[in-house]
């Protein structure tokens, strides 16, 4: 392997500019050439494609976003948009792919191998968490502390003013953010996808804290709760509820966004690091990811099919902790 | 003056415990008893009133809200409730009070003093900085870098997928927290109350970013900007602007809470102990503030009647800036 | 089991307090008694010790440092001062204890039990990570994080003057809060007492970045290292560097506050519950940790006795990252 | 006026950054070519000058350091040295400089203008808050927070261990980040160059404190107190303290860094566009500033000669709050 292009897709995730930091810098130690890719799939077909040196990736190993850009691309799931997306890659003479996205990014990648046999290697970079076959996926768990730092600042104005408060945070699919930020934020109740919370749990958990007279209380609900998201919780709640003052609030894309922590900069570096030397040994349609402390390459089918459950751990402790 | 309480009232502030510390130990460094009601008037009227001690104070400088709680009280706005009040206060030998808080707290302390003749001294507890008689409000500087904050981190994201950004930020009456970290997020326009901003010049600064190939673009909105709050902007923008993709956050609760600036514990400080020389000295019905680094006192017909106007030369900034 | 207590003891750390708080919270749940132990075994010996129920731990959750205080006790350490200890908890009919802290705290709770049979279960609190046990202690990821921020922040300056930076971070034996914070932080070198760095090879990477006009390079050293702290290495290397300016900064005591991150409130959430579930099913003389995401309990001798190595990816990384 | 050049000098702050910027913008505003010198005088003598767009500047607001680079000069302070700068600057026709910096920038502006004509106009660029002329410098308010967030983290372990803490911050000449950070961080007692405070008051502020039973106590030292740093004076307090634990932390250069806050880069946008119009104007040798929220322009010839005094107030207050 004499040649590489890595990428960002899909949504941004604080992180994704460590990684392909990591991947430039292994490339080089390992005298690979190295090309970024910019906007994604996007950037492959219209051959928006540089050349990177050491140099070019300094100094941003502490940013959010992704420099290289991110964007959807409906002309990939096209086969002329991969033709042309090929044709691009042939012509600087790239033999192999490094993705850093998720399981959209991940699913084209594998059909573009079945039909030009240009191998890549995928890193997980969503604030989600919610891919198999990775603990925890670059950005999450930034996107976790920044939800908690909103909770914090909310519970001090909630404190204030004995209110309860409804707060949504990220998570279609996947609970991971709200489970983690509520345990951290000290929440009364979390409701995510993966469990059914009944709005009866909700009204009794609030009634029960007004007995033992909390002065405020806060829930953190997933946005893609069976439920619904915050407001349609509140809203369902709110007539059984005859004191205390209701707020919703809804953290939104400022958990997209912001300086990775320790964690996310250390394992988008381990996993930019793995995928240049998945590359060279030879490894396609794989994810790397980190289990238990060691990097491990997963099939992207399996990434793609299986689901990753949140620790059954977590989700007794709620309970234990909102005594 | 023997014996003073001190209160906190309306939407809670970061700085306020610095404020509630100030007047406390300002108070002992007097030799003046001190009491704290919780939840403003409405404490007053319940006698929720506690002794306070220089050590009561310790450890609170840095923290968000209000321990002394805050609260609507429709009760204070009947005869009866402020009668009930007075003999609280009475009972206690109160002889005068510290209020932190905004306008609806300065209008019931008026009345109060009109009835009963108990002297109040205010300080500008209020993120909003819509209060006549100093240039900046307690709680104001720490809400304009929490939404520097969110700015920062939404233009991560913003960056990365070449998105048009709509950020509602708190201010029903006033835009200082919009223009404020409007300019210093780099926001392409904001949108306040105190002027008109007609929604063809938000459809032309987008347009005109776009043709210098601005890949992302962010508008601040205040909560009561004339054309609606962000929501209703976006939704008034979005059939002009055709390429692009456009998002709406509101920052919500976040801006109310957190641990203070320094500039809100200093500006905290300082008029705590002005409040309290401020009766000692025989001053009512006046609210602290500080003007060109002076304090000052401004009576309260004054911070309710007349209104603050934003510095010209910020909402000029503004558009030299976005060029 | 009926009635236990709990103390903090050794250095602090970030997340002792959301410890605490799992303790009682679960102890309430269990319908367990609880009582919290100020200033470690010297409390004990003093009999400082108070009931605490559900709402004594509210809202600390999110707290650095000890509520429940932290100090040394060498009376402890005499057969006298355990008599002592034992006294004061036979009077309050405590049966058993749970010690959040070190090697140090652990010691003396082997002792007591082999002489008093109270059965004590520990959690790890030290920012260092130096503990057998557990993948993370309680306090390391905030560590981390804090000393993360400070290397940002002289990032900027370095890079502006063109300089080369020594910074020194804890951890007398153990190297990890360096290379976490290091690797984290884009460090050129990171210098730990589990591995020797020759001065010369320090040397080396100064002059190679030179030649590479890298403007500046940042080397983190722990407190710890073979070689000295960072002014004795700046000093070594010193004549060595005819060119650059070479400035030293010791992080000190910011890296042992502040509040703790996302990962050490829900580690310390989760072994606080541990704990006390540790002690109603009769373990003693064992500290809960987690490790590879799942609770386990490991025998005080091997906390105290053996040593955790660095995963050599991470020291791996470092050198592949600053090429 | 037709081609400026801006450079920064002298110690780096943060919002530097942010000042380019409205430079730049500003520039581009009214129809003027600007250019970016790199390293401050060294880059003026060596060419090292590049033409600067609105795009240049775009994502810079928010980072700290100077992008430009930052260096001292001996060259400059020579004649030969000036002439090669005038010819560079002659070559690409450059009528007018901005220069971000402190009193040494200005003095080397000023003889520069007396040999050759040049015209410069200023900005305060320190975080110091030094420079008559202007109510505060660019970079003086996020210092101020940045050592106000390690006062905070100080205090959660100082509480934790009853102990003593000297913080020694930045401030060679003046006190300013040593009064505000002190003042925010409820600090005991502030150190500062401004006022003598002899050791004895020192030893009787933490006797008295013992003696109401303080738990922990925080001295602020600015770096250039007449008693020395925060070292030399905990040796010479050691002795008098029997009790409690002393321990020494020196902020050192964490504090240049860091993303600049909201008043940091608004009054760095503000002085940036100011100094633009002031060249335009015809003004020379002068020091854009604000002074009671209004731009004013002040001689170099006062920067440089007079002192600005800290606000009485502020030291009054370090006593009253001690209390």
């Amino acid at each position: 392997m004499k040649r590489i292009a890595v990428f960002t897709s899909g949504g941004d995730a604080p992180g994704m500019n460590a990684c392909v930091r990591a991947v430039v810098r292994a490339a080089v130690y390992y005298g690979i050439e190295v090309y970024g890719i910019r906007r994604g799939y996007n950037g492959m077909i219209k051959g928006d494609i540089v050349k990177l040196e050491s140099h070019s990736v300094s100094n941003i190993v502490q940013k959010g976003g992704t420099l290289l850009k991110s964007a959807r691309s409906d002309e990939f799931r096209t086969a002329e948009g991969r033709k042309k997306a090929f044709d691009q890659l042939q012509n600087l003479g790239i033999e192999g792919l490094i993705a850093i996205g998720g399981n959209g990014t991940f699913t084209g990648a594998e059909i573009f191998f079945n039909e030009y046999g240009i191998p890549t290697v995928g890193a997980p970079g969503t604030i989600d968490n919610d891919l198999y076959g990775t603990d925890n996926t670059i950005g999450f768990d930034t996107a976790v502390n920044t939800a908690l730092d909103a909770i914090d600042k909310i519970r001090d104005t909630a404190d204030s003013h004995d209110r309860i408060f409804f707060i949504e945070v990220m998570g279609r699919d996947s609970g991971y953010i709200a489970i983690q930020s509520g345990l951290g934020g000290g929440a009364e109740l979390v409701m995510v996808p993966e469990t059914d919370t009944a709005i009866e749990e909700v009204i009794e958990t609030l009634k029960s804290g007004w007995t033992r007279s909390k002065s405020s209380s806060i829930i953190v609900v997933a946005e893609g709760d069976e439920e619904g998201g915050a407001n349609e919780v509140s809203i369902k709640v709110k007539e059984h509820i005859p004191y205390g003052d209701i707020k919703v609030t809804l953290l939104g894309h400022v958990q997209r966004g912001g300086s990775p922590t320790a964690q996310d900069r250390i394992l988008a570096s381990r996993l930019g690091v793995a995928a240049v030397e998945g590359l060279m040994a030879g490894r396609k349609n794989v994810m790397a990811g980190v289990i238990n402390n060691e990097v491990v390459f997963t099939p992207f089918h399996d990434t793609i099919t299986k689901r990753k459950p949140i620790h059954p751990d977590l989700i007794r402790l709620v309970n234990i902790l909102s005594v």
